[in-house]
């Protein structure tokens, strides 16, 4: 045996989140109790909300405490189990955090099917992000067949999903993201009509011209000023769906209301915000649908894979620098 | 007979508008010509929408051309028909606009019954304020019986039928208002379990002692910083009605969209925008409802009745002063 490494949080960021607000240890192994797992981490997911959870006060779900294991999905392998149902070599997904052992109730997991996708891919297209996609888009955007689909930060985890169900819907599907190696992935890999490289000047424009019906579902990753240039250019009946505000995650204070959220009544449209967890009674139903389209190749999974779990912090970074491309993860 | 007296649009304001941008003039008498009827005003709705028709560009209506007569919601006597259906005597509603006659095709205006209430009470309770109020609350808003409704500009023409629809429902109602007079009046005479005064400090603080359970539709007609407000105290699954701004309606380039629009997501809420010309064809449900609920007593009519039709501006600016008192009208 050899010793856990954990990231655990050290201080809350007030800024940009980085290596001074985290600790990492070399600790005792955890032991299983009764009802519990050993597991050994796989892969690590790095999420654009994980920067929320580290404010302090009420939110979806209650902060990372100080001094605690940094809250992260995770999948990895049972080393040992007190719990009926599970043996050693078993993969399950859940979210013990950042660190390389896991004591873990059964409850608190579920299995993964590594014959039907690899191990990381479950918390890409099969984990969060595939749930966050599937039924932002489908349920809280009420996806029409034909309709003109716009998400940003479309080379992430999350907006490149969305954009390829729309396509798999029927939609005329554009991406906004940033550089012009990002668009050409999303339209040559990813398969979008188009792609707006939000650093260029004119985005508002290069939006209109490859949006000429206006748009009817906007995803938003990102907030700020990306928001209020596709609100300006909303059709009837509109969709804007809330998932995120990455552009503002490290500094609430800055945080700008679309200006022109007047347009929600000129054009009779409206604006939501889900919280992926409420779907979880649904999860099935996405995961058999995106793996169907996964192995046909209607859709495309892309992990973008760091080493190290004591790069935590500058990988976490990573996320709000822009600098990912396809899923964040980390491998011990 | 006599001459018609006209407002019309001399030039578009570009901040507060006042007499400088309209032309009053006394006119020929207009003549009707087949399938036309001449009417003579009775009474002119005056409504936050009118700021909107002022501006330029595009917007759910096409904006008063400089020279025409203001649009305006209106009421009056057939005074000559030639149109069948219609005889001298009749009271119809139309948006003929600002002058004290029009020659008006019939098909662009409808017989209202002043046996079932008075005519100027078809601008109000039975117009487009009650039309906006009914839909606005019960359709966009989704209300259900027992929530929370909050509702800004509570005396006025839409607020107050707004707050007093939901009492009908069983909701728990509270409304924002300027002054003490119009809180009492809101609480007193509408029946609003309580009423939060912008004017004061602390409307944050006064609206979620007000909202023990918090706010489950805020229905808004001022948009800034009591939008805001609202929006901190969004429940789950909260509706936010967009029905106007009037706040910013004077100068575009102030308004601000909510900076906790997050809010929607940590709540998995909406927020929605309307227009009332899109549910002409249940005009007649509301009417219906909102008639026998005038006639019960569960619902009071108030009209603020202005007179003199040279004095349109200075009349109009007495909404975004926030010093009407009901719906504001002018007679001719």
């Amino acid at each position: 045996m050899t010793t856990n490494r954990t990231i655990r949080l050290k201080a809350r960021p007030s800024g940009m989140v980085g290596p001074e607000h985290f600790d990492f240890a070399e600790e005792a192994m955890p032991v299983a109790g009764d009802g519990e797992l050993l597991v050994k981490t796989g892969f690590i997911s790095l999420d654009p909300a994980m920067r929320g959870w580290l404010n302090e006060g009420k939110s979806y779900i209650p902060p990372v405490g100080i001094g605690e294991v940094m809250r992260a999905g995770t999948v990895g392998e049972v080393v040992a189990s007190n719990a009926d149902g599970f043996a050693p070599g078993d993969w399950v997904a859940g979210i013990w955090g950042v660190q390389t052992y896991a004591a873990v109730a059964a409850k608190d997991v579920h299995k993964i099917d590594t014959g039907l996708a690899p191990p990381e891919r479950w918390l890409g297209a099969l984990g969060m992000p595939g749930m966050t996609a599937y039924f932002g888009i489908l349920d809280v955007g009420a996806l029409k067949d034909g309709e003109t689909v716009v998400v940003s930060a479309a080379a992430g985890a999350v907006g490149g999903l969305v954009g390829q169900i729309a396509k798999v819907k029927g939609c005329h599907v554009v991406g906004i993201a940033g550089g012009a190696e990002k668009c050409s992935y999303v339209v040559n890999e990813l398969g979008f009509d188009a792609c707006v490289d939000y650093k260029e000047d004119g985005v508002l424009k290069a939006l209109a011209t490859a949006c000429p019906k206006g748009v009817d579902v906007y995803f938003d990753n990102v907030g700020g000023p990306i928001l209020e240039a596709a609100m300006t250019l909303l059709r009837r009946g509109a969709r804007v769906v809330i998932c995120g505000a990455i552009s503002g995650y490290n500094d609430f204070s800055k945080i700008q209301g679309p200006r022109n959220y007047l347009n929600l009544l000129v054009q009779r449209a409206r604006m939501e915000g889900f919280v992926v967890f409420d779907y979880e009674a649904r999860y099935g139903e996405a995961i058999r649908d995106i793996a169907g389209w996964l192995q046909s190749g209607k859709v495309k999974a892309k992990e973008d894979i760091q080493h190290g779990i004591e790069r935590f912090p500058e990988v976490l970074q990573m996320l709000f620098k822009g600098e990912n491309f396809g899923k964040l993860i980390l491998k011990p």
